[in-house]
């Protein structure tokens, strides 16, 4: 392979073309070519029983397991959620439509909650303290609202938890009120260019652009005291803001909704990182977790955002920082003299948030296979709420019970059994950081390790109706393609899910010409775990917007209690035919999975990401790395392919995305070992660790410790590719 | 699993009999009770293809592999070595015996040699110069020898390199010379508490009780200049020191004998840990490795020893510090004013070693599997010598020969070819630190991870011609005890190899009864990385001392230009008949490995060793953990068994070892991973990472974070046991 000589800026395209062909070996055997020679009677993936399964996901069904799953508010470790936990255990024991077994597995974990006797406040108070002083002083003369408007009747009563920023610290800060955009550093070094003194300020800051609990960390820096977050209407609302213009008269979030969610830096129970949170398990010292936000926290609607960034006094903020709220938003300090507070008003923020252990369920139901019950197709979504969550997470839990009612009828008839196991999983927590499936991968590593083929996450499954929406690893964009060309598009028109997926989202790929692009996984939900921490190959799947339609950075009452049934209902998907086609894909990657004597995992197509990987390292950061002198020797020569039979061929395509871990790569990114998927923060799209590497050389000088880690990151992806080329050769040789 | 209540110290017999009964489960199924029910004509072990095996390993050819092997020396990296390697790769393709392909894999890898012009000088000299001094001064009035006597005509010339401590740094130290018995850490704090001040000297040491290079950093704590390492007589030769008692006359070392040997901490190449030393991979700056010497260090025979030892001034040493050179030892400083050499002689240490980039090849040699041939069974030796090295390595690779000259010429007359693959090895630059084995995994971690059923390593095959001795992981017992019990000892009577291993080394096992015992695996050959990083369960081989008849702590030409094909035919094994016992010791358990339709790797076995580990932990660190309120809640409960079928059943054996792997479990020991098996300082035999975090926190008090990290590596048991139970646990179970 010339991989290294690529990395190391030598040539380009005929390195390039070698690699293609080492990976071209891989493409799936025709089955007439390659009968296994030593399987009798081989199960393969059946036609007819597929498009039984395809016929029988019903979207009225899939309506009403939504009703049912959000009637309720469901936080994680809540009564209601434990009571789902059992619905989900009864459903998957029925002994019409049940799975083999089904098993609750409960972990004690850290999560963080609002005082319902001490409610989160931010008021405005007019007189200034005398310094130094302890709490909120001043006569209060405006508070914002501390319940969302319960303009459904669903908004209120003791299960809707108030908003709040979960693990942001207790504390009662109080200062001038600064407008920090989105709160990142850069965000942070403008207000500082602009002279402005953070020390002791409130920040308020909007959603996006950076991690919830970044916002923070970037504050503290600058010596801000407590910090804001509101949703501004131009990102989630299209710029409208009027109670007529937004639910339940359209689908935008009303003035008073927040966007709740956890502020803690990593994923997984914060006490027990690495160790599954189960009762004997070693815990830190909440006191000694990092990654909780430094400095109190909380979320407010743009209703109560409006009145305090309107009336902000100081400079004008930067174009691209205004919003629409309706007026010309300031930096500050302080509010303008002629607006609705004195000029020497500041703001309180009183936070009683405290950190409680819980008990939290995952639910695991099981279809043995008939062939390989030691190879699992593993199924996921998150069942915890932040209220009723009738689009996070349930939409994809409606969907999750319809598929397993769907195969778990056919079991139970005795019409099919899959070749391979299928594990369908309900995880707990994930609201908090994806902790019920963290821990599940921590308690079983080395078996999950061994025998998952592969991880599908559907978490909200529906966030418009417009097109599927696909992220996930290369090798699965074959198996997605391959069902979504099979069913029917929802909406007008004969397409396929296919063609209309193509029509919003696309690449033109050297190999198939123009295909649907597949999006890549970060850390959004459950499958964090399975791709970077156990190197399995994910894929997440959801029904998404037309981008011509809306801007809104995501739908608009995501996490907030107007995320109910009626608004999923009435504008998100009625007749609820999206979820049917979300269920349908879903299906049948599931069932080409198990039941395919060939794993329709393509290795091979991970041929085109490595190739831009490559160009983007040679394009952003090979006039760097030679002018620090980097580069490097021919490595070892791969050779060619050969023979291969099933067993052997199905474990090197499933063991492929395994040889890109390395668990000492970047220790210091916790849970991240994946050489390609890890979390970047350089711009340049390439191999992570080595453009994180450069990212913090590049102001140092040649033979600085930071350049010789971009060396080590270098040799650490040509170790990887290699290894995987390894894994890719026939078994037989050396 | 009761695991945690235990290991919290609650009960005892009842949880451990749980154990039992889970690992119970896991007896080999009977061949006539549970076929194979997808596989036709399933390939099994052969008893007649054994017993020709067993017949056709020769010892006179063995005996002819070994007298070509040593007939040069061959240090890593020489000439000698480089053309070792095409003799491997002439024997392991050739048409009529050889194997099914051969290769060198190269690696370019950190060495240390003495300098040829400027040899390493022990030198006395009369005069203390005045301080501040450069470089050794005063009238020399003895020197050391230089090289070894050449007894044999095999002593001298320019390919027997000059005795010295292998990474230890260039440097000129002089000063009073002291007596530090085996420089341990205790050895140096009984000198401060004799009140000798250690600032400024050279510590004469003896082999033994610690590694080489842990000698020099102890020493280097008390500000000691210089290290002088010797072998004593009472330690190598059961007290015989005069020429005419040792070799050429007896097996024993001549005085002039000196051991050579790596003095660096770890293993693998020293400047790429994690990472193959290929030419493109990242190296650490030599002067930012860790793990070396940190002061010059020698060592030297005992016959310049005595001229040291037996001159020294000041306090006779401690009984157990006394050795068989003639004298009383004592511990200086200085030498006494009526020996020979006046009272004010210091010594001078020039040691001019240098660092140096090498090519260490390994040759790997494979007979590819026929049913499954992504299953390896990895069998390997190094090649590399210190001079003739006619026992170590050369005894284990004219063995290696044999072996795959018989498996060969079967192979290329088509009489026989394994169900798995079967991968030789002769790995390079072993003496420096296991480098060709490590960079060999640290190349293929994962492919070999994945599929490689367990590691056999014959280093010296033959230390002494009275008994088997294996070390090995628990899972490989029972297929050494079947091999053993169907091959004749050599020597009088008629003892199987098994019958006559019990005579010497035994344990009484609560389920077999009387058993020979296995040792453990340290790091002392090529068998650390495959064990401790990539967790492949692993055993070592060799014939071994009559304990009744010899205290020597190893063969006594160890690492000298002694070590010759004389000593090997004259001493060690006239007719090479133990050499042939271990050869087919290996053979059988080779072909029982690739061969067996079940893998024969019984992991019940498992259970003794787990059951003595948590006894040790409850017995001897139960009332101090107690004290510390560490104990555990009730974990999870384990399931019962099910019907297994042939590949899973298999792939549960052979992954079962890596369950115990957890790269995060103990990062600051380098390669070590399995928590069982790393190295363990405290002297519970216990879990390694347990009992060096009790020894650590032993003083300290209650919530420090030393028993924090204490209850972490509970954790980490607990978890690593847990998860070793959910891989034995029926494949379709959740």
């Amino acid at each position: 392979m010339q991989w290294t000589k690529v990395l190391g800026l030598g040539l380009g395209a005929a390195a390039l073309l070698g690699l293609g062909i080492i990976l071209g070996h891989f493409a799936i055997p025709k089955k007439a070519n390659s009968p296994a020679p030593s399987v009798s009677a081989p199960q393969d993936l059946d036609l007819e029983i597929l498009e039984t399964i395809m016929g029988q996901l019903d979207a009225h069904r899939i309506r009403e397991n939504l009703r049912e799953l959000s009637r309720e508010p469901h936080l994680a470790s809540s009564p209601r959620d434990e009571d789902l936990v059992q619905l989900l255990l009864q459903r998957w024991k029925d002994p019409e439509s049940g799975l083999d077994s089904a098993e609750a597995f409960t972990y004690e974990v850290l999560l963080s909650f609002p005082s319902q006797e001490q409610p989160n406040v931010v008021d405005i108070a007019m007189t200034l303290p005398p310094p130094p002083t302890v709490g909120p002083t001043g006569d209060i003369i405006h508070s914002c609202h501390r319940t969302e408007e319960n303009v459904t009747g669903e908004q209120g009563g003791p299960d809707v938890v108030q908003p709040y920023a979960a693990y942001a610290p207790s504390g009662t800060p109080q200062g001038l009120l600064v407008y920090a955009n989105r709160g990142t550093e850069e965000d942070f070094k403008e207000l500082q260019t602009q002279g402005i003194k953070l020390e002791g300020t409130i920040a308020l800051t909007r959603y996006g652009g950076v991690g919830r609990g970044a916002k923070a960390v970037n504050a503290a820096k600058h010596g801000v005291a407590g910090v804001l977050v509101y949703t501004d209407p131009a990102d989630i609302n299209d710029g409208l803001s009027l109670p007529n213009e937004t639910f339940p008269n359209s689908w935008y979030l009303p003035p008073s909704g927040v966007e709740r969610g956890s502020y803690y830096k990593y994923f997984g129970d914060p006490l027990t990182p690495y160790l599954p949170a189960i009762p004997s398990s070693f815990r830190l010292d909440p006191a000694n977790v990092s990654g909780f936000p430094p400095i109190p926290t909380q979320p407010i609607g743009f209703q109560d955002a409006r009145d305090l960034l309107c009336n902000l006094n100081g400079t004008l903020a930067p174009d691209t920082w205004q919003g629409a709220l309706g007026c010309h938003y300031r930096l500050g300090p302080g509010f303008r003299p002629d607006g609705d507070f004195s000029a020497d008003s500041q703001v309180n923020v009183s936070i009683y948030n405290r950190l409680e252990l819980r008990n939290s369920s995952n639910v695991l139901g099981i279809i043995r296979g008939a062939v390989e019950p030691d190879r699992y197709v593993l199924y996921g979504n998150h069942r915890d709420s932040w209220v009723h969550g009738a689009v996070d997470p349930s939409s994809g839990t409606a969907v999750l019970l319809e598929l397993s009612r769907v195969l778990g009828t056919l079991l139970k008839k005795g019409t099919w059994r899959p070749r391979r196991s299928i594990v369908f999983a309900s995880w707990g927590a994930e609201e908090f950081g994806l902790i019920g499936s963290t821990e599940f991968t921590e308690e079983f590593f080395n078996k999950l390790q061994e025998r998952t083929v592969a991880y599908i996450n559907v978490d909200i499954a529906v966030f418009a109706n417009a097109t599927l929406r696909v992220q996930g690893t290369p090798p699965v964009q074959s198996v997605v393609f391959s069902a979504t060309k099979e069913i029917r598009s929802p909406g007008p028109g004969d397409l396929s899910i296919y063609d209309n997926w193509i029509r919003y989202f696309n690449r033109s790929s050297p190999v198939y010409g123009l295909v649907p692009s597949l999006g890549s996984l970060g850390a959004g939900s459950d499958y964090a775990p399975f791709i970077h921490f156990l190197g399995i190959s994910s894929m997440d799947i959801a029904y998404t917007y037309d981008r011509s339609k809306t801007s809104a950075r995501i739908y608009p009452t995501y996490h907030t209690a107007f995320d109910t049934f009626d608004y999923v209902d009435k504008f998100l998907d009625p007749g609820f035919s999206s979820h049917q086609a979300v269920a349908r894909t879903a299906g049948s990657i599931i069932l080409r999975l198990s039941d395919s004597f060939f794993l329709p995992l393509k290795v091979s197509d991970y041929s085109e990401t490595l190739r831009s990987f490559l160009q983007a390292a040679q394009q952003d950061l090979g006039a760097l790395l030679e002018q620090h002198s980097i580069s490097l020797g021919q490595p070892r020569v791969s050779k060619g392919s050969g023979p291969l039979k099933v067993r052997m061929l199905n474990d090197q395509l499933m063991l492929l995305e395994r040889t890109f871990l390395n668990p000492r790569a970047f220790p210091e990114e916790r849970y991240y070992s994946h050489v390609l998927w890890a979390t970047r923060t350089g711009s340049v799209a390439t191999f992570p660790g080595l453009s994180n590497a450069c990212s913090r050389a590049r102001d140092t000088a040649s033979g600085s410790e930071a350049w010789a880690e971009v060396q080590r990151q270098l040799s650490i992806v040509v170790t990887a590719l290699e290894g995987a080329a390894a894994t890719l050769r026939p078994v037989g040789d050396l």
